[in-house]
C-alpha cells in the first residue's frame, strides 16, 4: 500500500502545535501555562448568534441550504457592507462557505491553476501557502519586513510577478502581524495586479479588529476585486465553520458548481446563528471586545518593547504582534523553547510563518486576558534578566 | 481579468437543478409538485441529536476543536462500530469531517495525485468523479450494469486498472441506484485492489439504510481499507455538514496536517450533538425512520414496474431506485421533462449519473411521504396512459 503521497509532503506541519501538546503536557502535571500562541479569541461567541442558533436547532433548520448559502444571509452580508463600509454590493456576488479556510480554498481551486504561481507574503499566514500547493500550483513567497509594514507594495508585486503568476493575495489585517493595509495602499496594489492581468484576492478575515483606524473594505476598490472573511474572529464564531467571500459576478456560476462539488453547502445552524451576527446588540458586545483587545494590544506592544523585542512596524489589528527577539542573542525556535520550559509561556517562532527570517521573529498572541498577559510579560522578564 | 479557468470547465453542472429550478417556479404559481428528486430524507434531525446541539450552544462550545475532531466522537465511532458491526477498530483511526465531502476531499487530497487515476462506477454519485478531477486526478468511470447491481466486480476492476490507477472507489448502499455491496463481493474487490497495488476506498454514507439484509461495513475486511462515512442520511443531519472517514493508520499524519490545512476542524456544535447520534433512544428512532423507507422502496420497485419501468437488480438500500424507462421510447431527458411539466412530478434524469447509458435511466428517490409516492405514482400512471 502507497502512504507516501506528493500531497502528503507538500504542507510543513504547524510548529506550534507541537509546542500546544508540550503546553498540554506541563498543564496536565499541574503546571500554570501562560497562553499567548493561541489564535482564537476567549471570547465565547456572543449571545444573540448562540440564540439565533439555538432557536433554528428548535424549528427543525437542519435540512441542507443552497450551495452558495441562506439568501436571508446574503441578503445580511450586502446590507452590513452597505451600513458598515458604505459600499453597496449586490447579495449575488456574496458566497456563504464552511469557514475563510472554505473560502479560500473554493477561490483557488477556481484560479490557483497547475502552471500557475500566486503571490503572497512572507511572513504570512502558512495555511494560505498550503492551500495554493495543495491545489497544484506554485506559492511565490514574497520576503516583506517591518520597513513595508509586513506587507506587500507595488513594487515588490512588479519584482516578483512572473509570467505564470495568476493571483495575489494579501491579508489585512494581517497574521501574523496584525498589520493593517489602508485603502490607499489596497488601492495602489490592485492597480498593479489588474495592469499584470492578474486576480487580487483580499483576506480580510480580521476585518472589524481594528484599533488605530476604522475599519474598511478592498469592496470599495470596484467589481474586480476578491475578498475573503469570516464570521470567526470579529464576530466570535470560530468553532462553527462559518465564513464569506465577495467574488466578481462572472465568477459566480464557477463558484456555485465548484461549491456543489467540494462541500455542498455551508452549515444550516451556523448560518442561521449567523443571521444574529449583524444586529445592533451583537455589534455592541463586539464592539465592546474590540475595545478589550486594543487595551491588550497597547499593553503587550509597550510591555515587549520594554523587554528589548522591536516591533518597528505598526500592529494596527487582529490580535497578533511579530517582534523581533534578535536582540536578545538566540534564536527564535530556541528562544520560545526557553519561555515555554523555563518561563511557562506559550509562543509561537517564526518559522510557522515565514522562510525569510523565521530566527529572528516570535508571534505574540494577545487572545488571553491582560491580567494573565500581565503575568505572561512578568515571566518573559524574569528569563531574560536570569 | 481571467475567469474562464482549467478547473471551472471540470466539472459539470448538476441537471437536477434545472429541474429543482422549474419545479419551485411551478410551485410558486400554485402548482402542487410531487418530489422524487430529492437526495436528502424528509425527516428532521431526530430529538435527542437537537437537544444535545442546544445543549452544546448554551454550554458555550463554540470553540475550534482538534483538526481530526472531538476525541470523545472519535471514541463514540469507535464503539459504535464495535457495538453494532462487531468490528473493534482504534479511535486513533477515525476521522471526524466536515461532512463526507469533506471526508473525500480530504483522502482525495492525499491520494489522488496528478497524473494518477481512480476508478469509479458509471452511473456513480457524480461529485465522487468532479471531486477527483479538482484534485487533478483522472476518474475513470467503470460502465456497470443491473446485472452486476450496478457494482465493481474483481474482473471489471482488472480490466479497467490502468498503470497510474492508484485508487478505487465503491459506493455501498449506491447513489444512484441503492444497490448493496455483501461483505463477500467487498472482499473480493479488496483483494483484488490489493493486488493490483492500489488503495479501496468504501463510501458508506448510506450505512444504516438497508432493508434485505442487516447493514455491514468494509472495516471488516482488515487495517488497510478506507472507509467514507456520514452522519447525513442515516442519522438525519445533513444541514449540520460532519462526516467521518476511517483510515490506515499510517495516513493519520498526513491526514491530520491536510485537514488543518483545508479547513481546520469539523464544526463544533454538529460534533456535539452527534455525541447524542449513537445513543438507544436515537437509534430507535432511526430504526423506526428505516422501516419507513423499507416500506416505501417496496411499494415505490412494485408500482414502478408495474408501470412498466424495468430495475432489474436489487435495490437494497439508500433511498433511490434506478428505472430503466427505455419501455417508453422517449429518452430519460425528455422523459423527465415531461413528468415534470405534465404530470408535475419532479426525478433526476440519468446523464446526471452516468455517461454510459444515460438516456435509459430515471432517478426516483423515495425521500417523500408514501402517500406522496402513491400520488406520483398515480399521475405517471396518467401521463404515461394519455
Amino acid at each position: 500500500m502507497t502512504l507516501t503521497t506528493v500531497r502528503a509532503g507538500m504542507v510543513e506541519p504547524f510548529h506550534v502545535m507541537r509546542i500546544l501538546a508540550e503546553a498540554r503536557r506541563m498543564e496536565a502535571q499541574g503546571i500554570d501555562i501562560v497562553h499567548m500562541e493561541v489564535g482564537e479569541p476567549d471570547f465565547p461567541s456572543p449571545a444573540p448568534i448562540v440564540a439565533a442558533g439555538v432557536e433554528a436547532l428548535r424549528q427543525g433548520d437542519t435540512h441542507y441550504t443552497p450551495a452558495l448559502g441562506l439568501p436571508a444571509l446574503r441578503e445580511a452580508i450586502a446590507a452590513y457592507y452597505l451600513e458598515r463600509f458604505d459600499v453597496g454590493i449586490p447579495a449575488s456576488r456574496v458566497v456563504v462557505t464552511p469557514g475563510a479556510s472554505g473560502a479560500l480554498q473554493l477561490m483557488l481551486t477556481l484560479l490557483a491553476e497547475a502552471n500557475s504561481s500566486v503571490l503572497l507574503t512572507d511572513p504570512g499566514y502558512p495555511c494560505n501557502r498550503n492551500l495554493v500547493r495543495l491545489a497544484d500550483a506554485v506559492p511565490i513567497s514574497v520576503p516583506v519586513g517591518p520597513e513595508e509594514d509586513f506587507q506587500l507594495t507595488p513594487a515588490s508585486v512588479v519584482s516578483a510577478w512572473r509570467e505564470d503568476t495568476r493571483v495575489v493575495i494579501v491579508t489585512t489585517p494581517s497574521n501574523p502581524t496584525g498589520s493593517v493595509l489602508s485603502l490607499a495602499a489596497l488601492g495602489a496594489l490592485q492597480q498593479t495586479v489588474r495592469d499584470e492581468g492578474g486576480i487580487f484576492i483580499v483576506d480580510e478575515i480580521y476585518q472589524g479588529l481594528t484599533y488605530d483606524e476604522p475599519p474598511t473594505t478592498a469592496l470599495k476598490l470596484g467589481p474586480d476585486v476578491v475578498v475573503i472573511n469570516s464570521f470567526s474572529k470579529y464576530f466570535g464564531m470560530t468553532g462553527w465553520r462559518l465564513g464569506w467571500l465577495v467574488a466578481p459576478e462572472p465568477m459566480i456560476p464557477a463558484l456555485d458548481k465548484l461549491a456543489q462539488n467540494l462541500y455542498l453547502a455551508p452549515s444550516t445552524p451556523a448560518q442561521h446563528a449567523a443571521l444574529a451576527a449583524f444586529l445592533p446588540e451583537t455589534m455592541e458586545i463586539l464592539e465592546r471586545r474590540r475595545a478589550e483587545f486594543q487595551r491588550r494590544r497597547d499593553y503587550l506592544a509597550d510591555a515587549l518593547e520594554g523587554l528589548g523585542f522591536r516591533l518597528g512596524y505598526r500592529p494596527a489589528g487582529a490580535f497578533y504582534l511579530y517582534a523581533d527577539c534578535s536582540a536578545f542573542g538566540q534564536e527564535s525556535d530556541a528562544l520560545a523553547r526557553r519561555l515555554l520550559t523555563e518561563a511557562h509561556v506559550a509562543v509561537t517562532p517564526g518559522r510557522d510563518f515565514e522562510q525569510h527570517a523565521p530566527a529572528k521573529h516570535i508571534r505574540f498572541a494577545y487572545t488571553a486576558d491582560i491580567d494573565r498577559l500581565r503575568e505572561g510579560i512578568r515571566r518573559i522578564k524574569g528569563l531574560l534578566a536570569g
